[in-house]
């Protein structure tokens, strides 16, 4: 399935301007501002000025959120997308409520006991961030994650994404049995969407400290239909056949 | 959501032409003439006459299945079509490999051993057929089954079908994690059909016969997706005060 680009010239607007170097731009202007977040729950709370919305909004960052001070602006990023701003970029600092900074191993036990898999969801967000894709909550599509090629703006996601552990040990766990397999793939074509498993193997760490992630090993498999009547013979040889 | 009936007249001649009917009919039909089924694995193969073909297509019963006999025509019905016609209507008996007659609870043990979850897909199929819906396989959209207000031919199916055990050990059980019941609620409004729930209790009792399943008792749950901004006024209300 090709890229959906949203209009013309979108394509060659994102490939003018690469995901990594807006990435970039954030990751410098973090640390050079010392942005520091508030911890809320299973989220986290931004105050932003107009050039840090900016950023976020390009880079695909969280959401604004309106309050009713008029004239302050937050962010709310996801627990994977502060943990990735936090862990792997290294260019945000969480404040709790005591007002002391977290560490990456608080953060990481804080955000584990509010949702088991945080592990394994983590390290399919960070996986697929590193390699320059755009990824969004996939809740309104009953997956973990949607992925997009570029800014939504210019592009429609792309796939559809289940972090699940290998060896599947979560009893709760997605694609336990073909009727769910047959639900997601359904569900994916119609809405144009390849469905992408991303299977993290722990590789027997026992998911302590944030420390643990380099040792898990990815792997990814996209889970297409087969229609046998397209595939019985391959159409371009018979184009060539009947020229 | 209301039934979509296939084109004009459609709901008139269900109307005229209720389904109870016609599987007495087949029923009657299928004891006079000592219908013989054959066992094979996970169906039942049934040779048919242009008379029982046309009474299986309206009471929708198996699908014909095409085979090198040229003069002889046959139906092939799942496990669940097979022993709701034996077991709940009394009218086709099923013949082994060895020419000998199965009894219901050799049928009951055969097609447990072939899939773990028959007792309760069974009765969710029974229950489902007994108040006069059509239920046919709801593989394509990855549920256990779909259901007709009448002949697809007239009209849409209404409902997807979800067969789930109370308590739901299965480990491979849908709807255990709510990204699973996201997905299937989203599929389901996208092809205009209704999430049914049939939660089968088998208040203990251990399947071993099929008597078990009169101790059975059954649940029915919708799940439909809720509109915040549709909901929050009565639309009735609103009307009104403007008149």
């Amino acid at each position: 399935m090709k890229p959906r680009w949203k209009g013309k010239g979108s394509e060659a607007k994102a490939m003018a301007d690469p995901m990594s170097m807006i990435v970039s731009q954030l990751q410098s202007f973090l640390i050079q501002s010392e942005t520091r977040g508030l911890l809320s729950s299973c989220s986290v709370l931004v105050e932003v000025d107009a050039e840090l919305a900016d950023l976020l909004n390009r880079a695909c960052f969280g959401r604004p959120r309106i309050t009713a001070e008029k004239d302050k602006q937050w962010f709310q990023l996801d627990m994977e997308e502060a943990f990735y701003l936090c862990f792997s970029l290294k260019c945000l600092k969480v404040v709790g409520e005591d007002g002391c900074i977290k560490s990456n191993e608080e953060l990481w036990g804080h955000w584990k006991s509010k949702k088991v898999v945080f592990p394994v969801s983590f390290k399919a967000y960070s996986h697929l961030r590193h390699k320059n894709w755009i990824v969004r909550s996939g809740l309104q599509y009953g997956v973990d994650f949607v992925a997009y090629r570029h800014h939504p703006a210019l592009v429609h996601s792309e796939y559809a994404v289940l972090a699940v552990s290998e060896g599947n040990n979560d009893q709760n766990g997605r694609l336990r049995g073909w009727s769910d397999v047959h639900c997601t793939v359904r569900l994916c074509g119609s809405v144009a969407k390849t469905l992408l498993i991303v299977i993290v193997n722990n590789n027997s760490q026992c998911a302590i400290s944030p420390s643990c992630l380099e040792h898990y090993t990815v792997e990814e498999r996209t889970i297409t239909r087969w229609n046998p009547e397209q595939s019985r013979e391959d159409q371009e040889i018979l184009e060539n056949r009947a020229k």
